[in-house]
């Protein structure tokens, strides 16, 4: 009987191939038109997982876009695990700064370039194609497994927290196993123990009644883009440490051990500077950039416009003008108070001779889970076999919000298992993922259920 | 024989008719995939002239858009006017806004809505209806007359100056007669004697070489956009007083009486504030908005954009940001100096992180004329004709660049005969002209061209 490393590598050109095909799909949650799109790609993993063999494979619906479920129960006696990762992807603009199209994967330098292969659907698709192996080489899994693929993680989970609450038996689990995460670096290996939460808002701002001539009205009415300007401008000093009263009285302190081990890890910032095309690295003073993107919390204007963007010049002063602002949060901040705390801000600030809107939009809760736990350990381990390098244990600048409604509903421990790497442009154009990544990581998986029974025993 | 009077009675609708035509040309000067259409509407204008009995009409080619040339030369002895205007118009956007479309003409309530139709297509027509009402009801002009109808001054005039330096002779004349500009309301004509001037700038920041994941990079690399807000919100105080540095060096003090007369003038603050839509009036301490708009120098961001604009979220620090600017300026400021001067406050204002670009775009220089000029003073008893009341003297607070080109090119004093209403709208949707402004000032006009001879004459 082969190994599953013989059968993976038997099987590598097919896999890639249907890696292609999964990664064509549109499926950009946050574009009401790409609704369709999105659809078709959840159904091509309802009919994947039951080619491989799961059962009860069904779309769940949601107002909007549905979960993918699935699952293999035939391992009596052995845990459960629930695989979770998400099919939906981001918009791609500015479509004119990628090389190849975003949705035609294409595979340069042994990376595959299209949005969505490193977040998530190339994390996706190393579990099928872990099970699969697993499956066809020992007729078995070590572990029942059970997946839950959503298709609304780019827009805030918004219906997933429901889904699991109505159906807590259906999804109850053991372990809880999601891999949307980076390791270090190329032959880096990391266990994510800590997420950074999440707090968006909208502004917008409106003066006059329509556009306005700036010769015939310059100097008479408030224009929307300067009052915008001067509110924004309020929301952080020049280092990017956030001016909003409150904003860090819920942070918890980081233990010297923590921080150590953080400092330790720490990159070479001046290549990371180069290697991120910036003059200098940014932030708040005292604090390392490894800090400050792992245990402080930041506040990112994402995006803005108001008035004439055409070409050439247009004499308005413009009547309205738009912002849209994300938080990232540490263990302790609620995001609804931040919101809040923000939103009490931006009003208090708000120059005269205009009106303010602020939109309050989606949340997700920071997330920190003990690294000793044997879930984690093991995962250590796993990556360790594959990667032929102890991995370290990392906490990560992103957010998954939904990991924390499955340590409260699923009452299991979370393991984040990633493969991406930090320079893939996850949300940016030319996204890519490494195949180097995606053959050890595979094969990490498959390490993780065969020994994750054995790991769990111990601690009990 | 007809009056003027009688003849412009009786051809009302048609004129109405003909006007419709000449605004349903998209003649955006801006845009380049409207060239051809600019084109269009510039021929229209030869043919029409050429009806009306002029000669050598012709289309003067620029790098750009062409200049409409037409002229009337058989009153020897009488007064020479050169007609300058335009028949580009501004951009359409937000076009959702406009209630029917820009490029369909349409009247309601006595007002002709459709882009250029008070700027400055409406008032070109005018000019060419009076000078067919004198020749139908006299066989003659009392003064001879060119046109001169250039398509790229919503785009700074870039070529009409060399265009008029190279042709001095062809344009030469004893007046220049432009309606580009407004009076003070329904009933209240007015003779304008200064404009303010422009200097337009461009901005761009760039921060990392691609749009970053605010989850990854978030605290560890500046945000573009929050460095341009920060740089912006740097231009201005919070009451709209420019803060660079030596904006205001050159302005020329205002004597008392031109003061007073400007008080005079003021409108109604309260209801001004109501019927533009804002909760308030905004500006410089210690003026009032009629100073500020003429006597005062602005600074307006025009347009602002950058990173994700669409529906939703997107966790995104964009790496790059843009902003449009122009200031208007006030006799004595030189606009080159201040695109300089404003420029080097950008530069040392930059926040750290970032690179910024900045583009120095079109300029036009204030102008300014002395009211007690005989053409400008016949130009107030010709209204007082037309419209029964008499007319005040006054300034405005946009540009018109190239009238200081006329008067140090043709060395004639230029007069601003307008017949717009700062509620049209001009560069904003719903763009509209009074039907009654139409009747009324070409009337004026007519006046005006009987009378010149005679008021230049008492000068002499």
């Amino acid at each position: 009987m082969a190994t599953f490393d013989q059968y993976l590598a038997d099987h590598r050109a097919e896999h890639l191939e249907q890696l292609k095909r999964f990664l064509r799909f549109q499926s950009i949650s946050t574009l009401p038109d790409h609704k369709d799109e999105v659809l078709q790609c959840a159904n091509y993993l309802v009919e994947h997982l039951r080619a491989l063999g799961f059962e009860h494979a069904e779309l769940i619906s949601t107002e909007r876009h549905p979960v993918v479920y699935a699952d293999w129960l035939h391992a009596p006696g052995k845990p459960t695990v629930l695989i979770y990762g998400h099919y939906d992807v981001q918009p791609v603009d500015p479509l004119h700064l990628w090389h190849t199209p975003p949705f035609e994967p294409a595979v340069r330098d042994n990376q595959i370039y299209a949005r969505g292969s490193s977040d998530d659907k190339g994390q996706v698709f190393m579990h099928l194609k872990a099970v699969e192996a697993l499956l066809q080489t020992t007729g078995t899994l070590p572990v029942n497994v059970k997946f839950c693929i959503e298709g609304e993680e780019e827009i805030g989970s918004p219906h997933l927290p429901a889904v699991l609450e109505s159906r807590s038996d259906q999804f109850d689990a053991d372990v809880v196993v999601i891999s949307d995460t980076t390791i270090l670096g190329p032959g880096r290996p990391a266990v994510c123990y800590g997420l950074r939460g999440l707090a968006a808002l909208e502004i917008a701002v409106q003066g006059a009644k329509s556009d306005l001539h700036s010769g015939l009205y310059g100097g008479i009415v408030q224009n929307a883009i300067h009052a915008l300007v001067e509110l924004l401008a309020s929301l952080r000093d020049p280092s990017g440490r956030v001016l909003v009263k409150g904003f860090y009285d819920a942070v918890e302190p980081v233990s010297a051990d923590e921080t150590a081990a953080l400092l330790s890890l720490a990159d070479d910032e001046t290549q990371l500077a180069t290697s991120l095309g910036v003059p200098e690295l940014f932030g708040e003073a005292g604090y390392t950039a490894l800090e400050r993107n792992w245990v402080r919390p930041t506040l990112e204007i994402n995006g803005i416009y108001g008035g004439f963007q055409g070409e050439g010049t247009k004499t308005v002063i413009p009547n309205e003008a738009h912002a849209k602002i994300t938080c990232r949060l540490v263990p302790n901040q609620d995001p609804r108070e931040i919101q809040q705390t923000v939103e009490s801000h931006l009003h208090a600030e708000c120059p005269p001779g205009v009106t303010l809107s602020v939109s309050l939009q989606d949340t997700g809760m920071p997330y920190l889970t003990p690294f000793h736990h044997p879930a984690i350990q093991w995962a250590a381990h796993a990556y360790a076999k594959a990667y032929g390098v102890p991995a370290a244990f990392t906490r990560m600048g992103g957010s998954i919000p939904i990991v924390e409604v499955f340590e409260r509903v699923i009452h299991a421990p979370v393991v984040l298992m990633g493969f991406g790497l930090n320079d893939e442009n996850f949300h940016a154009p030319n996204e890519h993922f490494s195949l180097e990544n995606f053959d050890k990581g595979t094969r990490t998986l498959c390490h993780y259920w065969n020994g994750l029974e054995e790991a769990l025993d111990k601690e009990s």
